[in-house]
């Protein structure tokens, strides 16, 4: 199981966008979600990377992931800088990254725009997602939460409710943007079902049991009987900072795009807020990587406290990632690699060769 | 020193506004600063409250605290949605309340707005800055750093170089507004003063000392040699998230104004990042309070860990202590009252009687 196998970019993208054309998706979409988790994969956040792909063909498979058509305007932009979209389940990763665009000349027209959107279907990597317009000098972000997934409980309490509710925040660095992509909750669903699959504990109780009792085992949220949750960052001590963040994700992607949990969706779904600033309206570009690329200097430069593990920056290990990727292609674990070639037996699509 | 004292609103902000004017304020600065501190001990934020006055005066007679004149515009906001201001070091509380006054009508023109500041002197309780808006249907993000304050280290280093960096998220809520307030460290620089004026430690080690260990020592952070720093939320283990949550508010407060650690500022001050979103302009506030009312009476009704803790949002124990200081007055520990008495005989301000 420890195995990999290396498949260069293009040779994993054209995969990818066969095996989703075959499944149904429009081109465009395909082509976005392909070139997207190939992307992903390439940061090194190979949980929600080509991984995600037979999990994907399986709700377009079963319907619950549509394959073509347009989100509805919920409510336009008109004069001003912010819009609502429903998704109606197509593919979040194409989604998002379709909003982005739309936000990004009115960010550049009026300093900054933002869009919510319910129903998506899942939208995958967040850094993934934020880089393009970081990388165009932009500041993004994105708040992402499940209406449908009750994983994590609220602060004090011991019945799971919230989903992990992801964030991220991107802006431009001086030779990669910075990429910061964490979640309200310690771990994430991925993870924990990796630590499952693995036969591993956490190596601290990163879970709470039924019971609201701290825990490393990493079965009770999906095994348990009853079931138990995923811990708020913070945990037992001061896990209400993690229920302020997961809140604040909550509010504004069900909140402002007007659908969540009191609509009880039993689909796998995300509501996502996705916010461009444009530092040229602020003090300038400028300013703002004189002020950022030097931060990062000092924190790379700060005496690290183990010395074989220097300081460095969320977006420095996935741009070293990423350069290695391009050059040598991304790593697929085995059981990725067999799950996406049964896929490509069954959609009849040819599998690439090394 | 356990003793407290008892004063009315009224009667705390007249005391207050009197000793500010006294000290050379301007009497529309010293309204503000007077009725926000009352209002954050009113909301049981007491480290932010009138505890702090003594500081300010202090400032303020060391001309550290400026006592007149206005904030100068660096960016206009033009037809857009984003303005930069210079505070000449004027009180923190009237610069952002007057900010956000000057946000309001373009956030219900345009969906959302925002304002970067630098230079403005300490802003005091974030979630009492936010509370105004939030009352009146608005969402309200304030990010403030310190570009002076060095008391938290990157994730990895052991030398503090951030600020504990707080955000505060406040929203409508059915009765009144959640107010998320809290930091990227794990405590604040207050905290950590009380801690060691009590000669206590903390519970759990959220301390770094200065090889970057971790301690419960509060006394590490101000009197270690060399010294240590406070940890970022997520400790050891995942502090990165602390981090990420540090970068993000250095990057609104002080990429965006233009001003932070690049320029090496030895003065106490603030820089921050003000924002409002209308709810109106996205899926509207009666669908925002369907949402969020719903999720908090799902939160509030989760079967508690500790049957004698049942689960609150942020902000309900405030409007609770809240309706209590309107009812029977706010609480002052004799600490500070004697600081405020010593203020008074100084500048020839009237002590008021209970």
């Amino acid at each position: 199981l420890s195995e990999t196998l290396r498949l260069g970019l293009e040779k994993a993208e054209k995969f990818a966008f066969e095996l989703y054309t075959a499944a149904g998706l429009e081109p465009e979409k395909a082509a976005t979600v392909a070139r997207l988790q190939v992307l992903t994969d390439g940061l090194g956040r190979s949980t929600h990377g080509l991984a995600m792909a037979p999990l994907y063909l399986a709700e377009i498979a079963k319907g619950e992931m549509s394959k073509q058509g347009q989100p509805d305007i919920v409510r336009d932009f008109g004069e001003g800088v912010t819009a609502v979209w429903d998704g109606n389940y197509l593919p979040g990763l194409w989604l998002v990254d379709l909003a982005i665009g739309k936000l990004m000349p009115r960010a550049r027209q009026f300093g900054m725009a933002a869009m919510a959107i319910r129903k998506s279907h899942h939208i995958g990597c967040l850094a993934a997602l934020a880089k393009g317009a970081a990388d165009e000098g932009l500041i993004v972000q994105i708040h992402n939460s499940d209406p449908a997934g009750q994983r994590v409980a609220p602060y004090g309490g011991r019945k799971a409710l919230l989903s992990p509710n992801p964030y991220a925040f991107a802006y431009p660095g001086e030779h990669h943007p910075v990429l910061i992509d964490q979640c309200a909750s310690i771990t994430t669903t991925s993870m924990t079902r990796q630590k499952v699959a693995a036969g591993e504990e956490f190596p601290e109780p990163w879970m709470l049991d039924a019971q609201g009792q701290p825990s490393t085992d990493p079965r009770v949220l999906e095994h348990g009987e009853p079931r138990g949750s995923i811990q708020l960052v913070g945990g037992a001590s001061y896990g209400h900072k993690g229920f302020g963040l997961s809140l604040a994700t909550e509010a504004l992607s069900q909140g402002l795009s007007g659908h969540g949990r009191f609509d009880a969706p039993k689909r796998w779904g995300s509501n996502v807020f996705v916010q461009l600033i444009d530092p040229a309206h602020f003090a300038g570009l400028d300013a703002f990587h004189s002020q950022m690329d030097d931060l990062a200097k000092r924190c790379r430069s700060n005496p690290p406290i183990d010395p074989a593990q220097p300081v460095r920056l969320p977006g420095d290990q996935a741009a070293k990632r990423l350069a290695a990727a391009q050059a040598q292609g991304i790593e697929l674990p085995q059981s990725t690699w067999g799950a996406l070639c049964a896929w490509a037996d069954q959609l009849k699509v040819s599998v690439p060769t090394f």
